[in-house]
């Protein structure tokens, strides 16, 4: 049982709990608690810290379906490592999925590909809560700038759900070419837009579909949105001037599901 | 200009701030910020305290659209007054509008009515959303059990984004007699479940209608549950347990909003 805070794993971990560039150096992440734990593959678990309190220590084969060999801290070690208030006892480093947006599309030049492309969106709430809407509406992968909040931030892995180990997230550097490049692959892009003619829910949309989702106080930029095969609207009544982003992302998404 | 937060009118706005008993035995509530303060309805607003470096301080007729008296406070009082970590230096104190849930059906048993029955909601970023897309779909009210988060906490005020002021929120000790009346006044009650019969779009949903959304980990109780005239499904692909709960309610809006 590792009891001291100086221990050099626990300083390391306490380090890609707080800082996104070291998670992203090492191509890592680090999730908490039981509820997420279950969902961890076992080719993305790559350490599991357990608190000496923590009530399931003892059967973390039930917890994540196969076998873990645990790192037992005492629970004053745990408390320092944890983002949280009230820390579960369990905390897992895990291996990112690093595929570039552009392999990803590559790899689908045929055949269904549902996207959710991403501009700007800040609030990790929001990007939790739409990684965990694409899988429930069977989207193949989400695709965001850089100027989207980073998924592995804690607050972002909690709010997915563990939808995180099962949608691929990629980042582009390049928004404007991914668009590009999807165009190129036959997929419709489509952007949510006041100014669009039709309403989103009157579109007949193919199996080849992205949409594209702005930042949540500006929306889309022009020149992403310029780049739109198609203008859609959400209807809105009231004296309402946009809904959550996360709102529109998932009525767009349920619209053109798979049967 | 009010130089010292021992002033007795900045007290008690502190308390109002931060006390939801304060805030519900005066009926008031509290909102902060210029963009929600361009909501508010002349007849809603008791008292506009505005920091004395607030840029818009000498125009307040274009932020509200009608005469504002503000109590000018300095920038030093208006921080202790705030409850956001950078105010925006412009604070109102408003009166609720409090009808009751019976009232309001009793008033409303013909014609149109669409309605958001909420139990036991906990986060106020996904009430206030949910207000925030009940205004979008043309829903007339929203209806709460005393289990849900309080509607004038202000972390839901702001992301109601002026909702609340168009959308009538109430809440009813007696969530189960609440459902009944509405069934007795003709409304159709649905509810989201894992084991309803048909997906929430193949519904022909009435201009009389009653959504039915639980707590975010525990669901709607079986109580509730039983009440509904009819379980809906929201069909989820992949390991997915639930959407959450703001989504889930976008989605039954969005399909039985009027046209």
């Amino acid at each position: 049982m590792i009891t001291s805070t100086s221990n050099e794993k626990i300083k390391h971990v306490t380090l890609l709990v707080s800082n996104a560039k070291a998670r992203r150096k090492e191509g890592v992440f680090v999730v908490e608690g039981e509820r997420i734990a279950r969902e961890i593959p076992r080719e993305a678990l790559l350490e599991c810290y357990v608190s000496d309190d923590f009530p399931s220590a003892k059967n973390l084969k039930e917890v994540f379906g196969y076998d873990v060999d645990p790192i037992i801290v005492s629970s004053a070690v745990f408390k320092k490592m944890s983002d949280t208030q009230s820390p579960q006892g369990i905390l897992c480093v895990c291996r990112r999925r690093d595929t570039s947006a552009g392999d990803f599309v590559a790899a689908r030049s045929s055949g269904e590909l549902r996207l959710l492309i991403l501009e700007g969106v800040q609030d990790p709430g929001n990007l939790g809560t739409m990684i965990r809407t694409a899988e429930g509406a069977g989207f193949d992968a989400v695709i965001a700038d850089t100027d989207t909040v980073d998924v592995y931030n804690p607050k972002v892995t909690r709010s997915t759900m563990g939808s995180l180990f099962r949608v691929p997230v990629m980042y582009t550097h390049d928004l404007p070419g991914t668009v590009d490049m999807l165009k190129d692959s036959s997929v419709k892009v489509y952007a949510a837009h006041l100014d669009g003619n039709k309403s989103f829910d009157e579109e007949q949309y193919g199996s080849r579909t992205a949409f594209l989702i702005g930042n949540e106080g500006n929306g889309l930029s022009d020149e992403i949105t310029q780049k739109a095969d198609e203008l859609i609207r959400i209807p809105m009544k009231g004296k309402l001037e946009s809904l959550n982003v996360a709102v529109a992302a998932a009525l767009l998404m349920y619209a053109a599901a798979s049967e």
